[in-house]
């Protein structure tokens, strides 16, 4: 079964807000054997939305729609379809009572503009949406299903999951999708085609393999596609299996599993604890961590020290080092990782410090130029590396390989 | 004059990636002129491309195409052009050089499928990519124009910057656009619109508001249409004088700056420095802080305590507060932002702590609710905040709130 995204709101086409719902939302349908054929990014004008309503009818038996719905005046989706359906809005009470509650409890006054929400085309089936102000509508016209949905991400996750998923779950065909993917870090993307350049030409017809590189890290995502869903896993898992002996080092994990949750379960098998010593990373690895939840097990603080005083008198880095040999050196982040697991009482420790830019390069340290370190019960290794990036990316790489070699140090 | 992106990769149907490139592609093209009207992500199959160049040329002058010009097999869109405007693939010398000097500075091996990327249709103006391995490609037929550039954002950018934007410049036609950004924060968007209710109703009909809410903050949209863009200006300027009488506090910049770039901005005219202690945030602030270029004028640096043990050690937390009041507690949260500001030696100092969640919350301090300390000079206040969302968005607003409170500060 095909299905197509239409986002709608001026504010993607003027590009002032990243489409992040079409993704989430793909990724959900693929899971329960619904392809996505298109998504296409349309303006809140509403002839606009019309003729890509009638476009997408032509190609696809489900079309999600998403935003629009908001109480302010640029949202004019209901509207729309109020009149494409040829319906007529009306009052749907149990909306108007769940936005009432919603606001009480938070000691705030309903307001007209809100009361206005609780109104839908008449020939809509209303979908529930606990955690905003615009309900869901769910339309069928000639064999074709229509869903408008809030563009708010987490009204539009907790319906999708309430409400459309259980619904197209019942409808979809008989084709299924497996997909698997392989999360890798520290092996460059034409590199890592050529290590597995063999292997990707052995694969079955109906298995295909991409490449999903992002800052730091690449993903591997191997999709089979055919009719019986346990043959298709059976044989993802040989291909898994066969790609693990190629590049046993670089996979840190399978699905959306991040590097910080694989360093967390690697901590608390050990019953150990890590603390952080950042300088040019700035508080990121402590943000990457502390992004799983629990992480409190594992993970007891951090000292960001963006300053030498703070790397002396916190972490107890020697004045002389750093005067000797400057703030990004080997010596340095050494000193941090072991100060900050001294001072914070851990097994494990991590330290960063470099030249984010874009500032404060010379020649002999350069933009890009990270040294990281990595504290353990039995020894503390330094390596340096040389992103050359922007600011942002190389923030992310750094803190990303920082805990790459922490997760290396542990499973050894 | 119109345009229209198309991105390629099976990556984004299946929703393995967001797009971001097409936001910032859209940001730069309006601000010449250009209007997009409209954004479709496609697959990697070559008859779904052929077939989505051919409806979007009937729309659309200008055609802008991202990704499949990888090194690796999945990658299309090149072949795709070539047949597409019945050309052949020839090696581009220059294009080989750059690749070649490229490899050898990071000293490895060119290998083959790099060289690849040197072959082009001969058809098409080669668009010099100093950044990667694929170059762009500039095609006309027909009076429209398609350019062809990687999916990889910073090459993408490179290459807008360097070679696209300058030539489309030349091209676009009389109608201009002017917007104005204007960033607020604190006031749920309902309650925005109700504020401004007045003030929108009375808008001249050539200019058109725009709400985009995210986490924490809402950002205001002026778009103003029309041919003189100094009489755009003038009238763009009037109305956000008129906005800023309406809610003074809650606007804290314009255009795409951030809340910790108007704080440092604050900082460095009071050449004061702050320093942070974080609890439920967990090194957020101290990354959203870092994030801006030259932070380490105006930060100090950042303690982030995930445990008791670490609030008490290094913030000087008294323990029997941490036993009387719990670690989420207003009288925790004024000793870490006042104790940080002593050991860091700073002015100022922000400290949070809170129920992040999903564990963790109880009846008297559920999920979400978070306590904010903000320390200066003269005094140090505390607020507490019920945030009530998930872990990330919880960790995100709290961040953004606590630099909030300190702009607010700063400004008296």
């Amino acid at each position: 079964m095909n299905a197509e995204i239409i986002t709608i709101g001026d504010e993607i086409l003027i590009g002032q807000i990243v489409d992040t719902n079409s993704a989430w939302m793909a990724t959900e349908l693929n899971a329960i054997g619904i392809k996505i054929a298109q998504i296409t990014s349309i303006s809140d004008n509403p002839e606009h939305l019309a003729e890509a309503l009638d476009n997408a009818r032509k190609r696809a038996s489900i079309i999600l729609m998403t935003g629009g719905l908001g109480p302010t005046k640029d949202d004019r989706t209901k509207d729309v379809l109020t009149s494409y359906f040829h319906s007529k809005l009306v009052l749907h009470q149990p909306t108007l009572d769940q936005i009432q509650a919603m606001f009480s409890a938070r000691g705030l006054k309903n307001i007209q503009l809100n009361a206005d929400q609780a109104m839908v085309p008449e020939c809509c089936t209303v979908l529930s949406n606990p955690v905003g102000t615009a309900p869901g509508m769910w339309f069928e016209e000639e064999g074709v299903i229509f869903i408008s949905m809030p563009g708010v991400p987490f009204e539009m996750k907790q319906l999708m999951n309430d409400e459309v998923l259980p619904r197209l779950k019942l409808l979809s065909s008989t084709e299924r999708i497996v997909h698997r993917t392989i999360q890798t870090i520290g092996i460059p993307e034409s590199f890592l085609a050529k290590q597995l350049e063999d292997w990707e030409d052995a694969l079955p017809e109906y298995i295909h393999l991409a490449y999903l590189p992002s800052p730091g890290l690449i993903r591997l995502r191997l999709s089979a596609f055919g009719e019986d869903e346990q043959v298709l896993e059976t044989e993802i898992n040989n291909q898994v299996e066969k790609l693990n002996k190629i590049i046993p080092e670089a996979i840190f994990g399978y699905g959306e599993v991040s590097i910080s949750e694989v360093v967390g379960e690697l901590l608390k098998s050990k019953k150990s604890l890590v603390a952080i010593a950042e300088s040019c990373t700035g508080g990121m690895i402590s943000h990457e961590i502390t992004s799983v939840p629990g992480s409190s097990e594992w993970f007891k603080g951090a000292v960001v020290a963006y300053s030498n005083e703070i790397k002396e008198k916190l972490l107890g880095v020697s004045s002389k080092t750093l005067v000797e040999h400057g703030a990004v050196s080997e010596q340095v982040v050494l000193q941090m990782a072991e100060g900050v697991c001294k001072i914070m009482s851990t097994e494990y420790g991590i330290a960063t410090s470099g030249v984010a830019g874009p500032g404060g390069g010379t020649i002999e340290k350069p933009v890009g130029m990270v040294w990281i370190a990595v504290a353990g019960p039995t020894m503390t290794i330094a390596k340096v590396y040389n992103f050359a990036n922007n600011r942002e990316r190389n923030i992310i790489r750094a803190s990303l390989t920082a805990l790459d070699m922490l997760r290396l140090m542990l499973k050894k």
